[in-house]
């Protein structure tokens, strides 16, 4: 079977981040038939202007639309900011998601998972999430849903990411993200 | 009784934007004691970045929280995208709410409206904006909810808002805004 | 092929319930290859209690949870009662999610839509029955959203669905659950 | 000062509920000026019926409504069904909040807390409780946010809270809705 390539999108632009190191677990630690490429540009992505909404966007956004397309699934890593998705990648997606019908983003598949430092693991930002794929017409899977709370204590000082259970879990999603687009 | 200085944000940067021309009639049908400034400069705000928000963050960051500060309240219009927040505003209240739980948000009276060309008026946008100032403690009014749908058909050439209804609407919504500002 | 069988499940008991006739509409037009049952007894089940909710529950319960089993998949007709749910259509739902992973709601294909007097058409109950369903891993359509607002000019006096629109729309639903269905 | 009385209302109906041993905890460790009643008969609210929504509505449906109405605030404990309020709670909310724009719930100080057996301690279930008391025009609380996760291991045998940091929590919320009932 040919591979199954996936674009990783995370929601912090922090050099740690936390969210960014899952999807480098991700690529590190993905099942067989999964190649994950991490993309690292949504910083460069302006904010959404309808004037500059043209057949002709700034090229940021048509390197980030081309990639989305390219790729067969996305996984998508999201902090929690004010209990919802961080303005940096609802601007991505607001952006991919043009034009309505036929964007980049429809009926694509997509994988999310989420770390917080605290508690409740960004269940509120996945859910909000989820809300705009509705729209897109997206695929997202339900399950495995990977909500990594607590997250300074699962990684190393390096930021890798060493918890057993997490790596296993961003495991299964890949698999399942896998199955999704294999039909 | 003193002025009641209100700071008016809009979600859409395009120069024709229609929640920045409900922003306009709300400035210009204020009711008595209210004075509406509209912030114009969400555009320049860099997209969040942890590493950024330091003691000495970027100067749109800095001025957006001071405005935001010096404000007795806020007035929102927000288009929605993809069902909910458009980005540029997300990011803007993502800058605006830290330091957490002293930040230019917490406790800051706050009125949400918005405009759409479809039959929906924004209504999703707008409770997912809600969902955010409840992590901020904001104090945002329940009523009245000017949800303005079809929205094309409420503007004169020049982008002035002319439908009486919607104008009555934002003054009793300035009104409700001013008397918890007075408390 | 062999026939699908849609179970039609409405969040309102009012006799005159327009959502209801939704679903009277959804029987009576239905595309070839679908066969549409209408629930008519959510009222009989009982408040979701976890006392009762053992290998020998309520009579209603264990018919409501036969009947969805046996559907190949759910069409909800769902009013907005406090920008929500109906809490008639969640309990039923409550009882029909247990036991967890092995419901009659798991990967259960199911299409939503909805019918309000008002202009916003049950969009903020739709969203937040989507919500559950992603605990249930159900296989919830995105599209056609069906969203019936100013629904009383909609209908004859007799209650019948007489635009032609929704109708349509209503069709194009079932034709896209018979496509999950037949997958 | 004259006292505050305070409604209490279960989302569950089990004997053991912990969301029913939270409001025990809240009366029996409630601060000064503050005294907590319990509802125990929310199993008895009928499913919601428009058509038996009139002038003379279910006894126990009155009941509900007025010891809402007499109550200076609510205290809410509620479990998450399906990411969400039980239909259980969300049923009574149904009733009391009507009629729409004069119901027991208009402009009701309100406090949410939550326990739930997992990690993400009812944080879903309680945002999406809040979205309808928008619509009710309540007065919700931002602060504290009581979400008691792991919560099986916060009570003792005889289901009596006994996490010193539970209570002191629940009395800042009790702390904080007095202050606002008191204005």
């Amino acid at each position: 079977m040919t591979e199954v390539d996936i674009l990783g999108l995370s929601g912090s632009l922090r050099a740690g981040s936390m969210n960014t190191a899952l999807l480098r677990a991700a690529q590190k630690h993905s099942p067989a038939g999964v190649s994950v490429t991490i993309n690292e540009n949504l910083g460069d992505v302006p904010l959404y202007n309808g004037d500059l909404d043209t057949e002709n966007p700034p090229a940021a956004v048509r390197e980030l639309r081309e990639a989305i397309t390219r790729a067969d699934g996305l996984l998508i890593a999201t902090p929690e900011y004010n209990y919802s998705v961080p303005g940096v990648l609802k601007n991505a997606l607001d952006w991919a998601s043009r034009p309505a019908a036929s964007s980049s983003l429809t009926h694509k598949p997509i994988a999310i998972m989420g770390a917080a430092p605290g508690n409740f693991g960004t269940v509120r930002a996945q859910l909000a999430l989820r809300q705009s794929f509705v729209w897109t017409r997206s695929r997202v899977l339900t399950r495995p849903e990977v909500m990594v709370f607590n997250c300074a204590e699962r990684f190393d000082q390096a930021g890798n990411l060493t918890d057993e259970k997490t790596i296993e879990l961003i495991r299964e999603l890949l698999t399942a993200l896998r199955e999704q687009v294999r039909g």
